[in-house]
C-alpha cells in the first residue's frame, strides 16, 4: 500500500487529488500539507510545514507554491522520501537544488501532468519524423471563449516538439485570408478555435497526398492533471534516485 | 422516361454528367452540346449550336459557358424545354433574359449545385437562428495545399448566410495570435486549414454553455456538382414556368 | 426582471439552476420549493408546499417529483403563474391535467429540456427529409463506460424522428460484423460506443454519392438541461396560457 | 537519378503507380512488364516476362500476381536489382523463396504499402502500451455501402495489434444493444459504419478519466498503396541485401 502525502491538499490541485485517489486500493493519502491547516475536514493530519510532520510516507505530490518548494525538499531528501513536483514558476536555482536532491530520492518534475497530453507530444513527434516529407502539419486547438491567449500553451508545446523533429525548420502561420494566401511548404498552420465553455482540444493533422492522420487530444476536465500527479507517484515509488519526466513514465525508461 | 441534353457535354463537368447519369434508369441522355463534336465516342448525338438539334428532349443541363447561354435559351423557350444552368460569370443582361424566358419554361438557376454544401447552408441558418443568442460561432474549412484563396468561397457563404440571420451583426476574424486574443462576442472565427490533397471540408460550429453543436460536410470529390445538377434537371421536369433554385429544390416549395 | 421559482430547488438539478441563473441579469430567482428546506443557504424564501407561497413570481421551473406535480399545478393556476415541467415519469391523468391547465395559463413541457439536443433533432429531421433518398444514414453515440442502456434514450429519439420523416420504413441495425454484412439501404446503423467518463456525444451522418453530411452534438456536463429550462421560463413569461414545447421555443412558433 | 521498373505496369495499381512518379524529379520509370504489353501508350518499354529485359534499373515494384514472382525474383537476384513486392496471396514456398533471396538484393514487402495505415498502427501499439490500464479502447471505422465485410481488415490489423501489447487479453464487441449493455474493461468495440461512397476512415479512440486521444486515419483513394510503394523503392535503393518492411522504413531501422 503506496502512502501520499499531498502538499497544497486544500488547494484546487489538493483537492482534485483527493478525489482522483478516494477510490484507489492500491494507495492511501497519509498525510496532507497546507497552510490553510482547517479549511476542510481532511480525513488525513494536515500540517502548516514540513518540518512538523511526524509520521512516515513514500511519495509527496506537490501542487502547491515554488514558496513551499525548498523545506519540502529539505523533508523529503532527509526522509528519503520520493516526490513529485508538478508546480510551475521555478526559480534557476530551484532547478539546480531539483537536479541535486535528485541524487538522493527519486524527483518527478513536469508542468503538465496530464499523461494525454504528454501521450500526444509523444506520438506527434514520432508521426513528424516520419511523415514530414511528404505531409503538411497542421495545429487546431479549441478552447473556451474566456481564454485569453491563442494558441494555447499546449498548442505551442506541440508546434515547437515538431519544430525540433525537424531541425527547427517550420515557421508557423496563425491565420491565412486573402487571394494570395498559398500554403507555404515549410509552415505549420496552428488555428486558435474558441467558444463556449470548450475545456480544451487539440488536434495535430498530417495531411498528404490522398490520406490524412490527426492526432487528437480531448480534456474534459482539469482532473487529468491530478490523474497523471498519482500515476507519477506510483512510478516513482521504489525507484532509485534520479530526476524522471512524463517521458519516462510514457516511455518507461 | 426523362430525357435530357447536356450542353458542354465534352467538357470535364459535361464528362461527369455523363458518368454520374450512366446507371440511372429513370432518364437517359438524348443529345449533347458541344463545339468539340468528335472528342469522344458519346453514346448520343452531339450538335455544335442548340439551333441544328432536331431530336426531342425535356430538359437541358447547362454546365458550358455564358457565351452559349443566349442561343441555349432561344432554344429552350422555342421548344419548351425546362433548363438547368450551373454556369457562372453571368452578365446582367443574361441574369434579366433569364428572368424574362422563366415566364416560359421552368428555369433552375444555381452557381453551386452541390445538394450537400446547400443543405449544409440551410441546416446552418436555422441553427443560427436558434442558437445565435447563447452560441459562439466558427466555422473550419479544410482545402488542399495548392488552394490560393482563404478562406473558401463557400466557406463566405456560410458566414455571409449566418451574418444575415443575425442582421449583419457579425463581424469575421481570420486568425488568433498574441496574449491579449480573448475571443469577441460578435465575432465569427473563420479558420482555413490546408493541407496534401483535401478535397473540401467545411464545419460550422455552434459552441456554447457546456454543449456543442457542429454541422459538417465533407465533399469526396466534384461529382458532387453533376449529382446536385441532375437532381436539379429531375425536380423541374413537368414544372410550372417560373426560376427555381437550390433553395427550392431542398425546402421543396 | 424575471421572476422565477424553483421547485426542487435543493435537488441536483435545483442547483444547476441556481448556479445557472446566479449570474443572469434580466431575471432573479424569488423563491424554492423543497421539502429540504434548510439544506442550503438559499439566498431566497423556501417553501415546503406551494400553498405556504405568499410572494409573487412569474415562473417555476419544476425539475422535482411528479407526486408535487398537482399541488404545483393547482399553485400556478390560481396565481397565474406560468410553469416549466421538466419531470419525466408523468401519469395519464397528469399528463391530462396538464393539457386542461394549458387553457388558463402558459405550460411549457419537455422531457429532455437540452437547447442542443432539441435543435439536433430538428436539424436532423430536416435533414432527412431533403436527403433519404440518396444518402445512407448513421448514427454514432459516445457515453462513459458506466452507461447501461445501448444505445442511449437520445440516439432512439434521433433514429426515430428521423424514421418517421421517412415513413417509418427503416429498420436498425446495432452492429455490423461478418464476410456478408452488406448494408442494406433501408437500414439506419445505430453505433453505441462506449469508454471512459464521455457525457454523451450523438452524430447523424449523412453519407451519399461522395460527399457527407453530419451533424453532431456534444455535451460537457448535465448543465444544459438547466440552461434550457431556464430559456423555457423566458419563452413562456408573458406568453398566452397554451401548451409549449421544445418545438416551439426553437422554431418560435 | 533512381531508375525503377513496375511488375504489372498495365494494371490498375500500376497505372496509379505511373501516376504516382509521373512528376518525381529524383526518379524516372525505365521499364514495364505485363502480359498486356500494348494496352497503353506506355512512355517506357514494356516487357512479357522479366527475362527478356534488355536494360538495366534499380528497383522494381511488383504489384502484379503472385504467378509472376518467380521469374520476377530470379531476374532481380541475378542482375541485382531490388524489389518492393506488394502481391497479396504468396505461397509458402514463395514467402521461403523471398527469404533466400533476400540474402543477395534488398527486397521490401508489405501486403499494405499505405504509408498512413502503417503509421496508424505504430502509433496505435505505442498507445496501447501507455495508456490501456486506464483508459478504454474503441475502434471505430467508415466505409462505402458497397463494402461486404465488416469490420475491415485494416480494422482487424488494428485489433490485433493493439491485442497483442495487451497480452492477448482482449475480446472484440461488434455492437452494443439492450438494456444490460455494460462495456467490459476486457473488450475493444468496433463499429463498422457504412454509407455512401466513403473511400475509407479508421480511428482508434482511447477514451480515460476525463480525457480522450483519438488517432485517426482518413484514406481519400488507392493512391496511398502507391505511394507508399514508391517511397519503399526509395527506401530500398542502395540498402545492403536483407528483409525489409514497413516497420523499418517508418522507424527507419
Amino acid at each position: 500500500m503506496l502512502r501520499i502525502g499531498i502538499s497544497g491538499c486544500n488547494g484546487a490541485m489538493g483537492r482534485m487529488l483527493n478525489e482522483t485517489m478516494s477510490d484507489m486500493n492500491d494507495l492511501s493519502i497519509v498525510l496532507g500539507i497546507d497552510r490553510n491547516i482547517n479549511l476542510y475536514n481532511n480525513t488525513y493530519p494536515v500540517y502548516e510545514n514540513p518540518s512538523s510532520i511526524d509520521i512516515d510516507c513514500d511519495v509527496i505530490i506537490d501542487f502547491s507554491n515554488p514558496n513551499n518548494l525548498n523545506d519540502l525538499l529539505n523533508f523529503c531528501v532527509d526522509k528519503k522520501v520520493g516526490i513529485v513536483i508538478a508546480t510551475t514558476g521555478l526559480s534557476q536555482e530551484q532547478e539546480e537544488r531539483i537536479k541535486e536532491c535528485s541524487k538522493y530520492i527519486p524527483i518527478f518534475k513536469s508542468s503538465n501532468t496530464s499523461i494525454g497530453i504528454n501521450v500526444l507530444i509523444d506520438l506527434v513527434k514520432k508521426a513528424s519524423k516520419v511523415l514530414s516529407d511528404n505531409f503538411d502539419i497542421e495545429i487546431i486547438e479549441k478552447h473556451h471563449n474566456k481564454k485569453v491567449d491563442a494558441p494555447s500553451g499546449t498548442a505551442y508545446m506541440l508546434a515547437n516538439a515538431i519544430n525540433e523533429e525537424l531541425d527547427n525548420s517550420m515557421e508557423y502561420n496563425y491565420g491565412r485570408e486573402g487571394t494570395d494566401a498559398k500554403r507555404n511548404k515549410k509552415e505549420i498552420g496552428i488555428h486558435a478555435v474558441r467558444g463556449g465553455t470548450i475545456p480544451g482540444e487539440h488536434t495535430v493533422m498530417f495531411a498528404g497526398m490522398d490520406e490524412i492522420i490527426e492526432i487528437k487530444h480531448t480534456a474534459l476536465s482539469k482532473k487529468v492533471f491530478a490523474q497523471g500527479a498519482v500515476r507519477a507517484a506510483k512510478y516513482i515509488a521504489n525507484k532509485e534516485p534520479r530526476l524522471y519526466c512524463m517521458d519516462d513514465l510514457i516511455n518507461n525508461n
